[in-house]
């Protein structure tokens, strides 16, 4: 495949931050040429601004299905009453509506890759190859029975799905761990040794409320943090999301280590918890941070735009300094920070993957005085008119090009239905 | 003009806030059917969801113009280094290219009838008034000379502006005192007379940061709500914007009075002012409670669907409570509390007024367990699709039909250019 899009703004996110003015070409999975480019293209794009795409590091794809159900409660009475009840009854043909319906969501707001953690992982990395979506499989361990399987059939069943996607290029197996308060010590050392073996990435919930740390302290003498490190889980290929609830001491211990902090600001946020990850902290000691929109059920929805913008605000309005947390640093937690942590490109530079998405230049991005402040602050998923993952035009003028959009939407629609009348 | 939209679900908004599902006939400005209805019409749409148009009640128009100019500062340093030397400069062709940008983003979003306080204000009004909007044009008065005019004409100008207004449907004047820390108690007391003296609307800002509490506190031995009182400003005809910074006894002062508030979350939060406009307490008390954008220098966005979601989850988590201002009173915010408070209808019943928006069922607002918490949780502005105020279609399938987005934009992008260039 060959796609030219022609007399662009490039918002390259290079080494430099470089915002170039000018052509790109893609051939193939790979970024070709940047400049002033003359050559026939299967696809050919005009006028747009071009940015990597999003990187979304913890959501929970199926959780679609319960976008809407049960908002405006505590989250205890939440996940009580309404979330765990409603999980119980999820099927693999529920999980495959809930997961496309999320993909197009995401695709459709600018997400090119993402970080998952629920059941049925498999069916979840099923969906992703067929939608074509760049996808970090994690396969929920924990010490309850999940509506998929036994619990004590988890771990083995993990390790058949590491071996099953290992060599995939577009769908990676992760590890997941649910939390330290839903995971037994012996759980947790299992799952990092597991995770060891293969050379794979862990994913696991941290200080999350906190309600969860003191919980964590109370059984087990450590905080969250210091339980994933007495068992082995706080290493470069964890994936800590939240961490609301971490002290100046945990900020350096994960730098330190190169774990990869995901910070989830609106589902932090609607959930009421209280808690404010500290990115200057982060920041200043060195560590990875990145964003995730959580899983629809407490978003409510899968848009890393509007991520973006919350990420930046909730931090100034908390310090009363408008200067902390600027657009830059945010769009890098988006694109470049979890880029270097997966392993996967997230620049607009020649020779490169070409995981790129195009924004339309609507009325809320003009006038255009600084392109990194508008995508930060401006912009919308909406804005974006196409998308390309690694090397695929899979949007193109925000429609779909492999896959049934109204359908996918009838289908998650059915699903729902039939969720609650079982 | 007739407008037939079929098969919608429609979310009234009436004094029960029921959620129908059916059809919906518009004819000239009013809301004439909901039911099953079959008639022939100019217009025909269908499979929407049909709401009221949502209102806007704290705005500064032009400063479109400077979106994105000189973000990631603090709020002293934004305003004395950016945005006062830069609006200096403003002359009346480029209020017209900033106030048109804002109307086709607001519109374009949802936003059917706003609350403006600017310079230039019979300028903005005349944009209003080819645009199609629905205005509430506030007429800034301040202690030091405009870029339109000195200081002294101001008054006499307002009322010459009332004159011109007043009897204007769609277009209303506003008598706009800036603020305590800007104007005199003499300013205040005039623009309070002249209000009175036709009968309109008063707006001004009231305790955005807790600089300008204790610097009013200072100056006149007042907070600037009280500051307000002792000058005839606090009235059941006056809009606060922000109070942010407001005691338990202004919250009862304010609610005793019947004055709006008008709450702006994301700029609040973007220029780090740190204060939370109390919304639990204003609306026990039974305050007029509603939403703003402020300019899109601040927000750096006018998408009121945003600021739904951002004033919800502010306050659960500031408070540690999801309950706290739930998908519902967030809605009413941004409707009838509103409506009510202008006398402008916001709901959709028979025989009112026809401000009336339709969004696209999209990925996003799937599936439907609950339309209001999609609303409020889940929709982008960019969901709207069709606008109609005061039963003229403004938009429709996201297309203007009066006037040219792309002239607008062209326009807004060179008045930018010339702003900086002289």
């Amino acid at each position: 495949m060959s796609i030219l899009i022609k007399n662009s703004k490039i918002v390259t996110q290079n080494e430099e931050r470089k915002i170039l003015e000018g052509d790109l070409y893609i051939e193939d999975d790979l970024i070709v040429e940047i400049g002033k480019v003359n050559v026939e293209a299967e696809f050919v794009l005009k006028n747009k601004i071009i940015m990597p795409g999003l990187i979304n590091t913890h959501t929970h794809l199926p959780m679609t299905l319960m976008r809407g159900y049960g908002d405006d409660l505590p989250l205890e009475e939440w996940l009580t009453t309404k979330i765990w009840p409603i999980e119980r009854k999820l099927n693999e043909k529920m999980i495959k509506a809930g997961t496309r319906l999320a993909f197009i969501e995401m695709i459709s707001t600018g997400t090119t890759c993402c970080a998952d953690m629920y059941f049925f992982e498999d069916t979840i990395a099923e969906v992703a190859l067929e939608m074509g979506m760049r996808c970090f499989a994690g396969f929920s361990i924990i010490d309850f029975d999940t509506p998929e399987m036994k619990s004590e059939m988890l771990l083995p069943e993990c390790e058949k799905f590491i071996k099953k996607w290992k060599k995939n290029e577009m769908v990676k197996p992760v590890v997941a761990p649910h939390s330290t308060y839903s995971c037994s010590p012996e759980t947790l050392q299992k799952s990092s040794e597991l995770a060891k073996r293969y050379d794979v990435l862990l994913h696991t919930h941290c200080s999350e409320t906190r309600n969860e740390v003191y919980t964590v302290l109370k059984k087990y003498k450590s905080r969250p943090l210091e339980q994933l490190k007495k068992n082995g889980m706080l290493t470069e290929k964890t994936i800590l999301a939240h961490c609301g609830w971490i002290t100046k001491g945990e900020v350096m211990e994960i730098a330190k280590s190169g774990a990869c902090v995901s910070h989830n600001p609106v589902s932090n946020m609607k959930l009421a918890t209280g808690g404010y990850t500290p990115l200057p902290e982060l920041f200043n000691a060195g560590a990875v941070v990145t964003l995730g929109t959580d899983g629809a059920a407490s978003n409510n929805k899968l848009d890393m735009f509007e991520t973006m913008k919350f990420a930046a605000l909730i931090h100034k309005h908390h310090r009363w300094d408008a200067s902390i947390v600027n657009a830059q640093q945010t769009l890098d937690m988006a694109t470049v920070n979890a880029g270097k942590f997966f392993g996967v490109n997230a620049s607009i530079e020649e020779g490169k993957k070409a995981d790129v998405i195009c924004l339309e230049i609507e009325p809320n991005l003009i006038p255009i005085h600084n392109i990194v402040s508008h995508i930060v602050y401006s912009a919308s998923g909406f804005n974006v008119s196409d998308v390309i993952i690694n090397g695929k035009m899979i949007m193109r003028g925000r429609e779909f090009i492999y896959v049934d959009k109204n359908k996918i939407m009838e289908e998650a629609e059915k699903a729902k239905e039939e969720l609650l009348s079982k």
